[in-house]
């Protein structure tokens, strides 16, 4: 006594999402077969479309529909910056800023070697010819500041440091709001080290 | 500055996924897209598959590749026994005790009125219909020992009760192996109430 094929087959598709074991798969495949056809067919449709319409800009790497993505495509950003993020939602947030009129590359990643994440697999190649255009002048990097968001970063300012490329990586400290007395010690420490003079007038 | 409409339309598909968030849509498109697109066109098959193959097994209502499921066509099962369970997982976790060789109906829910469901969601007219074919001697009841499963049971009880169908329940009481310093005292209760004698001989 089996589950039907059909069944069978959709929840070990479903256990490719991320973090998704067998037994919500499961209750996935339920949800989706008994209780949301619609939403199960507009996913399926929606997974094709992505696929197919779905393509990198050629500069950012970002997700994007056209070759160029709007945003390199704009006659109204800084292009003598370069802001280095790990995931397109890290381009979003710095956008939510509207402190940051340059360009951007996308790593699609982090360099993470446990995972078989290398140098490649965030297109380093492509980001240094991007940096290397002669009209970059400082490449910001704003990658997490995890463990493998730093190694990357350290990586990247080794290779464009190698070719004279200005590189700045964006403030660690505490957050606006913050209180002492609930910071971890490490960005206490940091904060401390990395503090500004404010300039007497 | 918004995601590629495609990406966006990805991310809100993936959210008809029960327990699935804003966060976790996102995460996981980038996984399909980036790191997983054999995976992602299979999930998209699969759905597509499932929606247009699975149907109802015209007498169990489990899911089915064909009109009758095997276990309903089978002739090695005994026609006298229906056992009424929640879901497709529950119908296999009792196939794997392999200590009931009836037929099955399965509910594909429970009564949940908050949720929205109620006797016609989860099928109760055709199980009356079911158990009244003069072959069916005795119906277990062995859906879920929750709020709602213990509801689902007691509706289900009244309904076939009228009708004069008799109607058990499977035994609620003390796991194999556990012990009494553990149980919940509900359990350890229900437990003394519903105690077996032992013939002496």
């Amino acid at each position: 006594m089996k589950s039907p094929t059909r069944l069978a087959d959709l929840i070990t598709a479903l256990r490719t999402l991320p973090g998704i074991g067998p037994k919500s798969a499961q209750r996935m495949a339920y949800h989706l077969l008994q209780r949301d056809r619609k939403g199960a067919a507009k996913l399926g449709a929606a997974i094709d479309r992505a696929l197919t319409e779905l393509m990198h800009c050629e500069l950012c790497n970002d997700f994007s529909e056209t070759p160029i993505c709007p945003v390199c495509a704009s006659n109204e950003r800084d292009t003598s910056q370069l802001a280095v993020v790990e995931m397109p939602t890290d381009l979003l947030m710095m956008e939510h800023t509207q402190n940051y009129h340059g360009l951007y590359f996308v790593l699609m990643g982090r360099l993470s070697p446990l995972d078989g994440i290398g140098p490649r697999e965030i297109h380093l190649d492509r980001l240094i010819q991007r940096a290397s255009n002669g009209v970059v002048q400082e490449v910001i990097l704003a990658t997490n500041f995890t463990m493998e968001g730093e190694a990357t970063a350290h990586a990247i300012t080794e290779l464009l440091h190698a070719r004279g490329i200005a590189v700045s990586r964006i403030a660690r400290g505490i957050p606006v709001g913050g209180e002492l007395e609930h910071i971890d010690s490490g960005t206490l420490a940091q904060a401390l080290t990395d503090r500004r003079r404010y300039d007497s007038k």
